[in-house]
């Protein structure tokens, strides 16, 4: 078992290398263990090309290494500098208007473009030989934060003859392509791969099916960009850990299919800045202004639990107020800690603050740090020594139990559903946390996972919004699987070509329940399709018929069966507003044989292993004592104070 | 006398030819009479260059004859294969932005192409000659819904130069043009024709008489693009009826101009997502979510009625939920029959649903049809069966007697208006459904006719909103009439120049009504001219002086006159609200000697000859015994159902 | 002391030449004492290159000399003509996206474009050449709006150079820029001033530095551009003043530094149409839509007052509706005479009406003016009569005294909250109307200045808020200056190079009050920092230590110190609701000693010299005989009316 540290973001090339020591030292005092560093620093590295200048990297790893500190290093390419750029200024992604993206800020680059995939081939390599034995050196970051500010995708010129061998490779014959696509609407037939074009630009929406694989084939172009770099460091730096961070809420490439090639997965936890860019109302973001969403972060914690293949972590944890969002407050006091047990309930092997000092120059001056500008303490730097100490006083250990209910997330189907909504507000992402959600409150511990047979082994509820497009074997392990299941609406509703499910959908979920949708709807705000008594679908519905064995566990006023039922198998048709998605899943608990917890509207509750935590998201003292009963708190007080955190040992 | 009829959209290339005599036996069946099909096929019907492949049509044509139905067959020229479009990429047109608008969707082409004009001539001339003479064919479609996706306006170096040799056509002499469009102003003054630029991306906005005459320029290339086909085909199929399908709320070219080339005016209606679409706020689309604007259908049936010369239709008829709204539910249970009854009530030949069978992959997969995507009957499909037999035993008929009332619509007013708003919120499409809606509320069956002497012959009242430069014989036709006229705002307020009336406006119009206009302004929401007790102007006010013979009929509390009256002539200074529309058209239709009706808020009343029909859009039954009194319902019941039809023979 | 004056813009060039007699008796006879003409007429100038037609120009000034009338002249280079964009395309501006900005409207150029300016030497020469010895012309007016249409940044590559020699004159050395703008942050930094990017187009937001350098050189180009202008003027006509009509809540240049170049400052003024367009709510754009922003106009006569060095005055007067906002409703009764004793009460040389006769044609047909279309006289014909006679009545002259209050306005600042908001509705401009609005209700007379030592010399009370970035002399004149200072939230926070102040805010501001700013934050709608009793703070607020001699004056529920004082200075930590900010300057009037007068809600005073306006912008008559006192009205009446204005001399 590993035990739970925390780190911390550095910049050594911001600041004077006189005050470095004097750095490390603090870090070290305040109980981090390690840093991060190096990650945005070509320009440093290789001022011009070929003339690599490693030495100052070598002081400042040295310097960490000498205080007692590990470092993750990062790979530059995020940002190549500038006579980079001008060598090669196709490298540049277009946007989908066909405009190209610019220096002068970061990521700057087409994930197709092979000229540029070459220099970081170079970078990296040279990198991975000058420091991949380097004992301070405990893991490895490739670039940082794939895909943002919409990077994913990019309408160049690169991409067009990138995707048209995609597509070769994936149909072999543009027949099948035409077949597949459905080219025969609207004459938008191809005669050779070379025909085939970007789906940017057109007179009105392009094909779905088009749009689908060029989503999938841009988030390829970001996986094999990554494993590039995955394989030269794994050549220089056998041992080391190899990690990338991702983001809350990106979907623009498969998280399951990049992590493949990362030992951890890692991500940056900006909770504040994710509720002000999040589609909540403007009570629910005033409301946790200073706290953030209750159950955002935790979702992402037990999704990025299932990407890292030997762990996963927090590389950047809010410290403060942060730049980016449209308002910028600051955290509420002992919010901080909050997020931070919260990732460690979630069994993260590590808590990393972003950053050390606030760097008074460039975009990111009003984004706080562990210390201010003038390299005095800042608020969070107290709070770290104190979450430190509580850490070790816990002797807090990363736990790898497997949670009874198993939620399924899928990007293929976050990307299907972006291409075509069909209404304004269907998002996949909120479909899914609506229900992350609804289990969170209901006191349980939840894995969010891919569409797998290994990911839904051995569980009692297997969740299933809204499924793009299973694959048959998916569907036989749902049916083999022995747990409950409910399935959402739009579940198995199209086929792998983005084509309408045989025989109507769910396609091959009929394999586990015998319905057809007949009929599909969106609702505009203010639309409701009540069921008397259990509340209503919003946003969408669905109208279906039961065939051999499937009863109508609830059924809508209007006559529709709005949840189906075939021994422990639900199929849910529609969008359930808060009421019904409560009393749709104490039926469906009850059928599971889970019982829950009846949480206060703020507390939640998570286990990781034997350690039971208890968080206060709101704004008053609630008193805990019926969840804690006769355990003894190793951390808080039965009378939880606003954002505090407890924790005990669970007896059973 | 002509007999109502039903058809269907049906596209054989997208289904195994196996399919087919199943598919059209069940048509005939259900009582339809006629399909329509061939319109995007282009790709099937000229795989490469040259090679046509014309016989899977012959026996899709052939198949459904044999069925005994008749067919309409649509040219393909909406939908250019993508081996044309690169043979000649610049036939694209250019948005406003000066992006191509590229391939991948439909309607690819820009209407000054004469290129591509060249290749449509080709494959028309093919088909007609192919098909022109087969027994099955009533009519030939041109193209596809003509400017669908913002397509007429072009900015394309083709359009530049047809717009120069357009306006060289119209002025002559440059001097001239620079005269006409007041291009002193601001220097904007040309010395020949070919310096004249298209009215995109200018600093800030362009000369309204410019954005005019490229608006007028535009919508004469559409008539034109349609010409070429129309003509072809008369060459070949000289029997055979000519048509379009128009869209709703779309005033982007002349609809009337473009008519005259066509012997039948058909449109597409989908009542549920225009209302999705429209401008009406968010509890008037709440409450018709699943029945549509109960009067938006009908003002186009009585537009479009007034374009063809030999008839009218409706081509497409929304049977199900639609894909393309911001929310798409599904109607309300009878509305497809209350859709296709408003049609026939309102003189149309033909009701044709889209589409037959809802297609399972591409663009539309999600717009039902009749069947689902796998062949079994939807919910339309019944209903068709159902109105088929009404038909029957109604034996319904096409009628054609004149509307005592003509409201005047006309494209250059709706073009003018929205170059020069001069309050955010004056749509001229608005202002006349305002009074549209006021008149089929008073239970009056109106025309929508053009501003011509010919339209307005013989009415008892004649309304004219916000006409933009009405020419002199019109205003003299108006003060021969004999008829109430009725001029709401802004109406002969400009030159056809776009320049302010002479001696201001109302300017010709004072021909018959000696006011002048000496003031105008915009409203903002919230801001209303009150008239004690008669309502308010809203959104747009005009202060007026009045001359010899002219009254104020109302008055403004601030003094200025709101309704100027001579004789049988109405000036209504200003937008008015609800309130003011029902009590100024009141003291109106007392001076016209019209009668109206007291219908309840729902029910509407339509007279086709001498068959009176009454339809109830509201959510409840109502009793309509008062509007039927002593005469014999031939269908619907005296309590009116939601959604419900009834249809009588008048005594009078 | 000078007489105020009333002028009127006159386009000679729209009318015949047979009317310009009859236009200019009826001015004069008007009361009318000049006239502006010329500023669009290049076209009618030089109708092809090199061939001057200045004789129809020479004969109207003449026409309105002979009528007793004064002349401004404008040079026409805000409408290059055709034939000259066609001989040099590239003299276009791009936008942001990289577009062309096309002909057809006006500004049609890029500042930095070498071959455009040597163009407008060329024409401007000439007409100073022709003119400057007119005995009737009196002054010249440059261009017409600088920046208007958002044309003050350009994106072409004749700005991409001239910015890189810009940069290269202000920083000598590469690494100095780097330093300068931090670009060792994210790999930006550069090799040379060739490998400099224009700001625009980046993939996510650019360096801070780099966005206000470009705004700076971008300010400098419209000065230069200007300054050329100036200096051919002055060689022909050294008698006569040069001045430019600058616009309301605009701040794309430095109109301080401009105005170094110029005599007088004009700008134009359209307090309806403002209103619109501000950021102000619906509830009071629809109370004061009539009647504009009460306060609105009168903070630009103060700050233009402090740009002219040799007087200022309102170029172009609202006198109806115009047709450029998002709704255009009439001027109230009475608000035109309001708004032209509005400005002479703040010491206007002279006001000018917009435009003597509306246009029938082109862009502005529906902006009124004092005559309409026909030439029959509008309802400002007659306003303006009155008002001339009032002002022979008043004897009203131009009074020169300084105001006891300064409240700084930098553009700088402008610059730099509008790059770095921080918070999505933080906008110095709004910030700084606050601050004036609450003056202004509070009675009091405010010049509005630059941070310059001299702006604030023998000031009783200087009011600085959110100052991006203070000079030390600033600093140190604050310090010496005998006056109370106010300093508000984000005053003194960056550097001149956009870096964070150094050992944190304020910066050298900490001179005069020894506080450090440790956090800030934006608030969003709704969330508000409560001080018990004394109001709250919204949008953004501050936490501070307190150095020596600094004591909490306001404390906030939450502990922090809302308001600081260290003897006479002041530091207001964040942004008050109007509640805080009457509440603190009545604390901080009280430490001044400043009196204050107890206003109705929209009554407003202000002094010129001697003379005491009183100002009624309410929608009633208000009874304003406490404000009067013992003192004789020599206009209005003690009830003074809606819209009304009274005038006395006060006796101290």
């Amino acid at each position: 078992m590993t035990r739970q540290r925390l780190g911390v973001c550095y910049y050594p090339e911001h600041w004077p290398q006189s005050r470095w020591s004097e750095d490390a030292a603090m870090m070290k005092e305040t109980g981090l263990s390690f840093v991060r560093i190096g990650e945005f620093a070509w320009s440093r590295l290789e001022p011009s090309e070929g003339a690599y200048r490693f030495e100052w990297l070598s002081r400042a790893v040295d310097t960490l290494h000498r205080a007692g500190l590990k470092v993750v290093l990062g790979t530059p390419t995020a940002t190549p500098p500038k006579w980079l750029v001008d060598k090669m200024p196709e490298m540049a992604a277009l946007d989908a208007n066909g405009r190209s993206r610019k220096f002068g800020s970061r990521r700057h680059y087409c994930f197709s473009h092979e000229g540029y995939a070459q220099e970081c081939d170079r970078i990296v390599e040279h990198l991975a030989r000058a420091f991949g034995a380097h004992p301070a050196i405990a893991a490895w970051q490739t670039d940082n934060e794939y895909g943002c500010h919409d990077t994913v995708l990019s309408y160049s010129p690169a991409a067009l003859q990138a995707f048209r061998r995609w597509c070769e490779a994936k149909y072999r014959s543009i027949e099948t392509l035409n077949e597949a696509w459905g080219n025969v609407f609207w004459s938008m037939e191809y005669r050779s791969f070379d025909a085939i074009e970007l789906p940017n630009l057109t007179v009105t929406e392009a094909n779905p099916s088009h749009l689908m694989d060029f989503q999938r084939f841009s988030s390829d172009q970001v996986v094999a960009f990554n494993r590039r770099q995955a394989q030269i460091i794994r050549r220089h730096a056998p041992d080391a850990m190899i990690l990338h961070n991702f983001m809350g809420a990106f979907v623009d490439f498969d998280h399951y299919a990049l992590s493949d090639d990362l030992d951890i997965a890692a991500w940056d936890s900006y909770p504040l800045g994710f509720l002000e860019r999040s589609s909540h109302d403007d009570d629910f973001k005033l409301r946790y202004m200073r706290v953030g969403d209750p159950d955002f972060q935790a979702f992402h914690h037990d999704l990025y639990r299932a990407c890292g293949r030997r762990g996963w972590q927090v590389m950047e944890q809010q410290p403060g107020a942060v730049n980016w969002a449209p308002w910028n407050p600051a955290p509420a006091k002992g919010a901080v800690r909050l997020w931070t047990f919260e990732a460690f309930a979630a069994g993260a092997e590590a808590v990393s603050y972003f950053r050390w000092r606030q760097a008074p120059f460039a975009q990111e001056q009003m984004h706080e740090g562990l210390l201010l500008p003038n390299a005095a303490p800042n608020e969070a730097y107290h709070d770290v020594a104190h979450i430190s100490k509580e850490l070790d006083a816990l002797n807090a250990q990363v736990e790898t139990a497997r949670a009874p209910v198993a939620l399924i997330f899928d990007y293929e189907s976050a990307w299907a559903w972006r291409i075509e909504p069909q209404g304004q507000d269907f998002s996949y992402f909120d479909l899914v946390m609506c229900f992350y959600r609804a289990l969170r409150r209901a006191g349980l511990s939840v894995d969010v996972v891919p569409p797998t047979a290994a990911a839904i082994a051995d569980r009692t509820l297997i969740i299933v919004p809204a499924l793009f497009a299973p694959s048959y074997d998916f569907a036989e392990a749902l049916a083999k699987s022995g747990g409950t299941v409910l399935l959402g609406p739009r579940a198995g509703s199209k086929t792998g070509d983005f084509q309408i499910a045989a025989d109507l959908p769910p396609g091959v979920l009929r394999r586990i329940i015998d319905i057809r949708v007949k009929r599909v709807e969106s609702l505009r705000p203010g639309a409701r399709i009540t069921l008397s008594g259990h509340g209503a679908f919003v946003r969408w519905r669905e109208c279906l018929t039961l065939g051999e064995g499937v009863a109508p566990e609830f059924t809508s006023e209007d006559g529709e069966t709005a949840l189906a039922r075939s021994d422990s198998v639900f199929y849910l048709a529609g969008w359930p507003d808060e009421e019904l998605l409560t009393n749709m899943l104490r039926r469906v608990f009850l059928v599971a044989g889970i019982s829950t917890l009846d949480l206060p509207e703020d507390i939640r509750v998570r286990d990781n292993g034997a350690m039971r935590y208890i968080f206060n998201y709101g704004a008053t003292a609630t008193d805990i004592s019926a969840l804690v009963a006769e355990a003894t708190l190793l951390i808080g007080e039965r009378l939880l104070e606003s954002c505090g955190v407890a924790a005990f040992r669970r007896r059973d």
